[in-house]
C-alpha cells in the first residue's frame, strides 16, 4: 500500500490566493485589468538602470558574491526617509528583499504560533498571508475608505490584551485608498508607545503621493515604537526585490538572523544596482513624473466612473498610491462577478471581500488598480465593468446592505 | 515607566550565527580566510553575465515587473537536471531566492511547530536556521566524513516515529565534505519511500564534482519521496539569489503560496538574466573551467595539508564541493582557537564543533574551504593554522578524544 505524504497543517486551511488568481488573468492580453497593484512598466527607468547595472558589474567583482547588506544603499534610503521627515541612521536601516519580505521578517521577530496581531477588517492579503503559518489570531477593528482604521476600536483591543503588534497602512491604505490625519497618527503612535504594543508600518505607496504635502509617516513621530517598512518596488522596480525596513538599532542583529534563515542575504546586484541609479541622482525626477502621470490616470479612471458607474456607488479621490476603493449600493457576489467580468467584457478586479479578514464573498467594495492600464483603455476598462455592473443590477434583486459588508 | 518590547519566544534561544561571525571576519582584507563557502569571485563570468542583463534590459519592459515564475528558466532547469540523471519537467520545477530559500520554504511546508525532522548531528547551520522558528524535533542521527549519514539509525528513527522530513546533502556533504555511494543512495530512497517520509535533498555542490561520474542525485531515484533543492549560486554566482526546487507537481500550488508571502516573486530581472545567460550556452565551458581551477586549489590545500598539519591530522581528499574536512589528533576549543588564528595569524576557519545541532565548544573537525583563497595563498594561509595548532599543542595538555566529539 502507498503511503500519504503528510504536510504541515497550515496548508490545509489555505488556497490559491486571489492575488495569484488574478495574476494569471491579469497576464492574458486580451483582458484589461485593474485587479493588481502593478506600476506602470513603460515609466520604468530602463535605460537609466541599465546603465547603473553595466557600471555595477564592470567594476567590483563582488558585486556578483554573497555580501553583506551594501552601506551605501542604507545611506541612500536615510536621505530618502528624510525627505519624508524621518529622522534615522544606517544602523537602524536593514535591507529585506522587497516589502513583503519585511513585513514577513518582522511577523517572525515579533509573533509566536497562537499570538495575537491588531488589524483592520479589511487589509492587505500578503500580511494576511505573512503571519497565517504562525495560526495567529487576527484581532480586526473596524475600518473604512472614509476614515481608516476605527482608533477606539484599537484602544479597546489594547485595554484588553497585550498583541505582538499592530498592522497599519497610514499611506494610501491597501486596498481601502485612505490615508490616515495627522491627529489620528499622533494617536496611533501614543497608543503604541502607551500600551508598548509596537505598529508595523507598511508604507509601499507613501512616496506616490498628488497632493502637496502628504502627512509624515508614523515612524517620523515615534522611533521605538514604529517598525517602518518600506520599498524600491513602487519607486524605480518590483523586479529588483529591494526594500528596506526601520527599527531600533538593538533589533538589527535579530532581523539578520531571520533574514539569514530565510534566503541568506538580498540579491546583491539588486542592492548594487539601486545604489547605483541612485548616485547618478536621478531619483526625484524620476519620482516627480511618475506622480505627474499616475495623477493622471487617477483624474481619467475617476472622470470615466463619474460618467458611467451605476447611480449610488461611491468613491473617494485617492491621494497616493495605485487604487481607488469603489462601494456599490448593493452587496455583491465577488467571486460571481469577477468570473462574468472576466468572461464577457474581459475586464479584472480584485472584489472587496477577498481582502476581508478570514474572506467574504459578499461586499460592497471592489478595488480598481489605475497605474498598470494605459491611460486610453481606462475609460474602455470602466465601461466594460459598468456593463456587467448594470447587467448584475437588473438580473439579482437587490439584497439589503449593511455598513459590515462594505 | 517605560515598556518592554516583547519578542518572539524563539529569538531568546538565538544568538548571532557562526557564519555571520565569520562573514565579518571573513571581510576583513588582511585575514586569509577558509571559514564561508565562497565560490572565487575572480571566475565568476561577469562579461557574458554583464552582456546577458543588458539583453534582457533593452529588451521587454516587463523584465522589471513583476511577475510569474519565468518559464524559459525552468525549461533550462530541466535541461541541468537531465545532465544528473533527473527525469523531471517544467511542471514539477519552482523558482526561488536560492537554496536557502528552498530548505525555508519546503520546511515550511512540511513541519509543523514543534515537528520532528531527521538530521545529521554534523549539518549545515543554515538548515538549523531555516528549521529553528519551527521549534522542531532535531532527530540525529551519527554521521562521518568517511562514510556520511548512518542509514541504520535513520531506520531506528523511522520505525518509531514519523517525522515530517530527513534533511541529506548527499553530494560533497556540509560540513564534513563526504559524497554518499551509490547504493547508500538507494538505501536511504528506499527508506524514505518505505516508511513515507519524504527526503529534502539540498544539493548546492552536486555540478561542482572533480571525478568523472559523480553518483546520481536522489532525485534520480525516486520522484516522489524526493523534493530536491538546487541553485545557480555556485555555478554560476551567488548575488543572483536564484535557485530551484524539484517536487511532484500537485505541491507547486502550496509552495506558491508560501513563496507570495516570503517575498512575492523572485527577482525578476535575475531570473531574465540568468536564463539569457544560459540561452547563450556558455555554461558547460564555464563549469568545465570552475571544476578546473577548483580541483586544482583542491590539490594545493591538499599539498599545504600534507607539509605543515600536525602528525596525527586527519582528512579526505573531497571529490566535490568546496570544503575539505580536517580532523585534529584532540579535540579543541573552536571558539578560542579560532579567535587566536584570527588574532594572531590572520587565518580564518569554521570550527566543526559550529556545526554541531545545539552547537559544541569542543570539536576535533575543523572546515576549510578552498575554493575562495588566490591558489598563491593557500599554502600560506595553511602554514599560519598550522602554527597555530602547533602552539597549542605545546600549551595545552591533550584531551582524551571520542569519536562523538569528532
Amino acid at each position: 500500500m502507498g503511503k500519504t505524504l503528510t504536510l504541515a497543517q497550515w496548508t490545509l486551511r489555505t488556497g490559491r490566493s486571489a492575488i495569484q488568481e488574478m495574476m494569471s488573468v491579469a497576464n492574458r492580453p486580451d483582458v484589461l485589468s485593474f485587479a493588481l497593484g502593478l506600476p506602470a512598466a513603460e515609466l520604468f527607468p530602463a535605460e537609466d538602470f541599465a546603465q547603473a547595472v553595466g557600471r555595477v558589474l564592470s567594476g567590483e567583482p563582488r558585486a556578483l558574491q554573497y555580501g553583506l547588506p551594501f552601506e551605501p544603499l542604507k545611506t541612500h534610503v536615510v536621505s530618502l526617509m528624510a525627505r519624508r521627515g524621518v529622522r534615522c541612521h544606517e544602523g537602524q536601516v536593514f535591507l529585506t528583499a522587497g516589502a513583503q519580505q519585511g513585513i514577513n521578517l518582522l511577523s517572525r521577530l515579533l509573533l509566536d504560533g497562537g499570538g495575537a496581531v491588531v488589524c483592520e477588517e479589511f487589509i492587505y492579503t500578503g500580511f494576511q498571508q505573512a503571519v497565517e503559518p504562525f495560526g495567529p489570531r487576527l484581532l480586526t477593528v473596524p475600518t473604512s475608505p472614509d476614515a481608516g482604521m476605527d482608533l477606539d476600536a484599537v484602544e479597546d483591543v489594547l485595554r484588553a490584551e497585550r498583541p505582538a503588534f499592530i498592522y497599519a497602512i497610514p499611506d494610501a491604505h491597501n486596498p481601502l485608498g485612505v490615508s490616515m490625519g495627522v491627529r489620528e497618527r499622533e494617536r496611533l503612535v501614543e497608543l503604541a508607545r502607551g500600551y508598548g504594543v509596537p505598529v508595523v508600518e507598511d508604507d509601499p505607496y507613501g512616496f506616490i503621493h498628488y497632493g502637496d504635502e502628504p502627512a509624515p509617516p508614523l515612524r517620523a513621530l515615534e522611533e521605538e515604537w514604529v517598525f517602518y517598512v518600506g520599498t524600491f518596488s513602487k519607486l524605480l522596480a518590483p523586479a529588483l526585490r529591494t526594500g528596506w525596513v526601520v527599527v531600533p538599532e538593538w533589533l538589527i542583529p535579530k532581523l539578520s538572523i531571520v533574514k539569514e534563515a530565510a534566503d541568506i542575504n538580498t540579491c546583491t546586484l539588486s542592492q548594487r544596482a539601486v545604489a547605483a541609479y541612485l548616485d547618478a541622482g536621478r531619483l526625484p525626477g524620476h519620482l516627480a513624473a511618475l506622480r505627474r502621470e499616475y495623477r493622471s490616470r487617477r483624474d481619467l479612471i475617476i472622470e470615466a466612473l463619474r460618467k458611467h458607474f451605476p447611480a449610488g456607488t461611491r468613491w473617494r479621490v485617492p491621494e497616493s498610491g495605485l487604487f481607488v476603493w469603489v462601494e456599490l449600493a448593493q452587496p455583491f457576489d465577488g467571486a460571481a462577478l469577477l468570473r462574468r467580468a472576466v468572461e464577457e467584457e474581459r475586464v479584472a478586479f480584485i472584489p472587496g471581500g477577498a481582502f476581508r479578514v478570514g474572506g467574504a464573498r459578499l461586499s460592497k467594495g471592489m478595488r480598481l488598480n489605475f497605474t498598470n492600464c494605459a491611460p486610453a483603455a481606462l475609460e474602455e476598462g470602466v465601461r466594460r465593468m459598468a456593463r456587467i455592473l448594470r447587467s448584475v443590477e437588473s438580473h439579482e434583486p437587490a439584497r439589503a446592505g449593511s455598513l459590515s459588508e462594505v
